[in-house]
């Protein structure tokens, strides 16, 4: 295989890299807004474009569930059918599965589970799973593993570790079809030992890419860091690598500096629609009375059209009144934010700044 | 006071006119999607303009309660508050007072309700609502009327002609402040004599613009468009003249036949939020279950960004999936159809094909 990872920039822990994928490269370290529903809430392709968005995450539990492989194969796809004609990575839905708690069964084959939607009863195996993210033509899909919600006892780890592997083998023996590549999740919460069995067993598989997972699930920030920085070391140096489920600015900055390449999280469209902004100087609630009358922009050191266009005061207006014009211009400043939080870390990782940069976008 | 309509082409009783606001020219006959709390919901002030969108109506009633006067003169005006560049028409709040019953008190002098968001008691007078919509930078301010819900007595239909241009008498006593014009609202109900003698009050002001009020409320089509013909040809020719409510294809076009140059509706996005579509084959509803596999547009003949870039099926799952960008698309798509049929009729009017459009248009 071709190397479609090509690392630039080091800079102490942080990487400066570009993934190759079938529709475009993206450049790292990047933050993938998320679609899962195949669309990023709120906002048309062609905005997530103007926000400088790479790649957009969607959701292989939601998509099978609706519209279903068939609708989205019979529009030519899952571009087609959202008209984003950049990068998508998918996730593989074991985290939705694992989090219907009483309505799945696991077995050594695979999770069957009830659909939130009707009840219905679905499987997922490794080779389903991989079949429908291929199917649907994404850039990236993720292999079906074992999630575990923390504090879990060793025995649970253990265990989702040992499947997350023998799943991975059966997703390694699915033959390739188009231009997917596959992702492994390293699991096994805390515990180094774990962490570092997991590791050793997906990347003897030589997996394009792998993601750290089992984390931001209840454990504390310094754990979570902690466990990042150890998993991300036991990882290929030249093959891209991704944390789950983080996205705030002091989250993505602290994950960047442990090696960290790229990133999904629903945090900024969330807070978006709930009215709370990221700013380059900590994040607000457009809720707080004194926005009423404060006429200057959301942000006033960003160049998106929301903070170019629209005051404060309107914006807690449109919030207050609940017009959905609020959630989509909050929605896409966020994504904005994040997507320009990024591209400043990989132009300081380039030159060399990386400490400093770090250090005032924690502060 | 300098002509500020200029009156085009006539064809039949359809007239092709243009009105030179403060804000910008509006050429008519023109839609005016509806911004109620100074939002067009779903859309921004580009995509108004996008989808040709050449004036905008605000809501007096509701931006007196919320954000208030003293937020919109903060911001420098409705215009700048909203962002929006172009003509806005302000309505004077009347109807919304008048549909407060139990919670408001008519007395000869103006009236006194309770806003339905807390309870707070406010007054409108002739003098108040007038003093609003010029404070605030509104290129058009309605007069305050007696609107009354059909059917209605012939005293209650009596008592709001005679408060109605008593209270334009006091209106026009108001020493103009800014470039804004004022629009008188001919009220009568479906009593033709009614409708004459209220017509007649009014024009012997001499206002800048009539609107036909009192429509749209009850009565069946058959009577709205008679009683619309009627009341138009008791307008002097050389005003512009705006029909309330109005916003189906088939009553833009039937409104247009009876000399109307002017109207709004929150028809067409509020139909889009709820899933309903205005095309040229009429109209549809995204949740009938063939589209959910319906990969062409929404509207074969339309070229606005919604047809353009996305599909039935597409549009069929926002919807199915609860998603915001689904009410968001078909909001566009419906003010954009309706901006364009608009522009056609008056292509049409100008050239001598009106007959020929509206039979067309209206099948």
């Amino acid at each position: 295989m071709a190397n479609l990872f090509t690392l630039g920039a080091l800079d102490g822990g942080a990487r400066r890299g570009r993934l190759q994928l079938a529709h475009g490269a993206v450049e790292t370290p990047c933050f993938m807004p998320v679609g899962t529903a195949a669309t990023v809430k709120g906002l048309t392709p062609a905005e997530l474009r103007e926000a400088h968005t790479q790649i957009v995450l969607a959701n292989t539990y939601h998509l099978w569930l609706r519209p279903g492989k068939e609708t989205i194969e019979a529009a030519g796809g899952l571009h087609a059918f959202m008209a984003w004609d950049g990068p998508i990575l998918t996730d593989s839905g074991g985290f939705q599965v694992f989090s219907l708690e009483g309505r799945r069964r696991l077995d050594d084959e695979g999770v069957t589970f009830a659909s939130h939607l009707d009840g219905s009863e679905h499987r997922f195996t490794p080779e389903s799973v991989i079949g429908f993210q291929e199917a649907i033509g994404s850039d990236v899909a993720m292999l079906l593993d074992v999630c575990v919600k923390l504090p879990a006892s060793r025995e649970e780890l253990e265990e989702s570790v040992r499947l997350t592997a023998a799943w991975a083998r059966r997703s390694a023996a699915v033959p390739p079809s188009g231009a997917t590549l596959r992702f492994a999740i390293v699991q096994g919460g805390l515990d180094a030992a774990l962490r570092e069995r997991s590791a050793r067993e997906l990347v003897e598989l030589d997996f394009a890419g792998y993601a750290v997972g089992g984390l931001s699930v209840g454990e504390t920030r310094a754990e979570m860091y902690a466990t990042a920085r150890a998993t991300a070391a036991l990882l290929p140096e030249a093959k891209p690598r991704y944390l789950m489920g983080v996205g705030t600015v002091r989250d993505l900055v602290a994950a960047v500096d442990c090696g960290i390449d790229l990133f999904d999280c629903v945090y900024p469209t969330r807070c978006g629609r709930n009215g709370r902004a990221m700013t380059s100087g900590g994040e607000l609630n457009i809720f707080n009375a004194p926005f009423t009358r404060d006429f200057s922009p959301l942000d006033p050191s960003c160049d998106c059209s929301t903070c170019t266009n629209f005051s404060r005061a309107y914006l807690a207006h449109l919030f207050r009144a609940k017009e959905m014009l609020g959630p989509r211009l909050l929605s896409y400043h966020n994504v904005y934010l994040v997507n320009a939080l990024m591209r400043a870390a990989r132009d300081a990782i380039a030159a060399g700044e990386w400490a400093l940069f770090r250090d005032r976008a924690s502060g």
